[in-house]
């Protein structure tokens, strides 16, 4: 099977090898000085500030992004949520259900948040702000450039789900004014499901010890208080620590964040270049699109997209990615995350040929 | 490396082989097929009665300890918790954090629940019960038949911690009058760490969609619901699911849970018979042992527990599972679970010998 989800992904030869490896017991002195190296890689490719430090969630991206609300805020807090699409829409339930007093600020689903709409919450006596990097349901880039200015200028503690986009987006926690950010295994950094990560700057540190967080399993102080000795408070997913830090010092040894950006950039465009003649309208206009994932509708309004990915794994064994709720038969996903080279690409692009042939699509 | 820690353990090796293979993408017929086999055969193993259902959780094993006492208890429930150790002393906390009313019955370390203990708390007015199957900190095996005709007699719903126990011990739910009972995967069942299973019959069930649980992550009634068609809310650890697969399955054709718990009791008795020579004292008595684990002092109180837990490591390539806590410099385990044979128990015990001569033990 050819996989073009956005995660699980394809994982690496390296990444694979490692998880055919038996795990070593993980309180010593060894596996300590691996997550210190894994926290000091993940601050430095997040570019963080000084003395950020980082969470290790055993749990899926969800995990670490209801951690994030129960330990970055109160209700005494009052936060903007950009609402894109399900996985915004995540953290407005999120905060309903931990009582944060929010706003959520909901965009047409596949378009970007505009310079006009974000002025509009300027000087509103607002403390947080809650978006994703790349709105995975969509494909959609949001302009963290502009968003950390307005994080900025009205104080605003930023937390930032990049769990998809980290990788194949550009994501700088000092530039963007980012206070806490998270990334997942099985998305762009291809390791298997199981943990998720936030890098938290020293103002979200200090809201996790300010905050009494009613739960044991979420107690980021907890992990904070483990981590100064490389360690998590409860058993993590072990292998996959370390095929991360295989994996992040390949990353460091082959140019960096910065590479890895470009090569995700190089294969996200080489895919678009090469579906102009199909019947499929990008669903996200192009210059607002992260390079993670590409979300495509089908022209023929007859034409269900869950059923394209239906027969795609069906008769040609390559798994797109499908849309839940509303979009499920308007919209598909094609990811760019993972290990995919330009004949995977051809092989998916011919197999929409074939579709088109069959009138299908 | 020889491990002998209660885990991550060793895995055979068709785990190791599946975990060098691409993940398949999960949202599809085929991996809910395998998800309701995993369920289907999760709830045979634990016997438990007809209608149970499986919680498939992303997280250690707290993970799910902390998910069954926001499901399954509310602050109008008044629960009895055997504190016999730091799994025990977890459960407190859990009860604290989350405003349950609880007793805490304290014993002494290494010390088994008896009838007389129990029985002061005969018709008090309790609604839950809290006890670990074996508490892995100290190898204690509790009496769950007895506790469950207490249960039974005294209406309590009984939650049951088997994350260590599972596989090791016998455990029937049905016999027992357990409600809910966890295991963990990187336990007896042999697979990465990532993932713990909460078995529930239809009371525990109840209990769940009575409660308005606030939380997203550990919401039991989305597990459940989206369980129905064999999936889960959130990503889970995919890979260590389809271990599990294969490993129940072979579990299944080769004679069962009852041939898993013979093996491992095997691999236990065989352990302790051949310890007898050394100077340590088993600080749990035998006849309430976990087949899990044994917890050895050493004789010599000048020894420290740790230290061997150390020379072992760093001189003989081989981990026992240190204590923490009070116990630390006291008490070191030697694991039953994983894949351990004999040659690989006698090495230890040369090493055991080995020590002896050198003047460390």
């Amino acid at each position: 099977m050819n996989n073009f989800t956005v995660g699980p992904v394809q994982m690496d030869n390296e990444t694979l090898s490692i998880g055919s490896e038996q795990i070593p017991y993980f309180r010593t002195q060894e596996f300590s000085e691996i997550q210190k190296e894994n926290e000091s890689l993940l601050i430095n490719f997040f570019d963080a500030p000084e003395n950020s430090r980082v969470v290790f969630m055993t749990g899926s991206g969800t995990a670490s992004m209801e951690g994030g609300i129960m330990n970055f805020f109160t209700n005494e807090d009052n936060v903007l949520i950009i609402n894109g699409g399900s996985f915004g829409h995540r953290f407005v339930e999120l905060c309903e259900i931990h009582n944060i007093p929010y706003t959520e600020i909901k965009l047409e689903l596949g378009q970007p948040l505009t310079k006009e709409k974000l002025m509009a919450y300027d000087n509103k006596g607002f403390t947080g702000f809650i978006v994703q990097l790349c709105e995975t349901s969509t494909g959609i880039l949001y302009d963290l450039n502009m968003i950390g200015d307005f994080c900025k200028r009205n104080n605003l503690f930023l937390f930032v789900d990049a769990i998809s986009g980290f990788l194949a987006d550009t994501i700088s926690m000092n530039k963007m004014h980012i206070n806490a950010a998270i990334t997942g295994s099985q998305k762009a950094l291809s390791l298997p499901p199981s943990m998720s990560f936030t890098i938290l700057d020293e103002i979200a540190q200090k809201r996790c010890y300010h905050n009494n967080v009613k739960s044991l399993y979420f107690n980021y102080v907890e992990y904070l208080k483990n981590g100064e000795r490389g360690q998590t408070p409860f058993t993590p997913a072990v292998s996959t620590l370390l095929q991360l830090n295989d994996k992040l010092k390949r990353i460091k040894n082959n140019g960096g964040v910065m590479e890895t950006n470009r090569i995700i950039k190089e294969r996200a465009d080489y895919f678009r270049n090469k579906i102009q003649h199909l019947p499929f309208k990008i669903f996200t206009p192009r210059e607002y699109s992260s390079n993670c994932v590409t979300a495509l509708m089908p022209l023929n309004s007859s034409t269900s997209a869950y059923k394209i990915f239906e027969v795609l794994k069906n008769e040609y064994n390559i798994w797109i990615c499908p849309n839940g709720g509303e979009l499920k038969e308007k919209v598909f996903r094609v990811g760019h995350i993972g290990t995919i080279n330009n004949d995977e690409i051809d092989k998916l692009i011919h197999a929409f040929d074939d579709l088109v042939k069959r009138g299908l699509l």
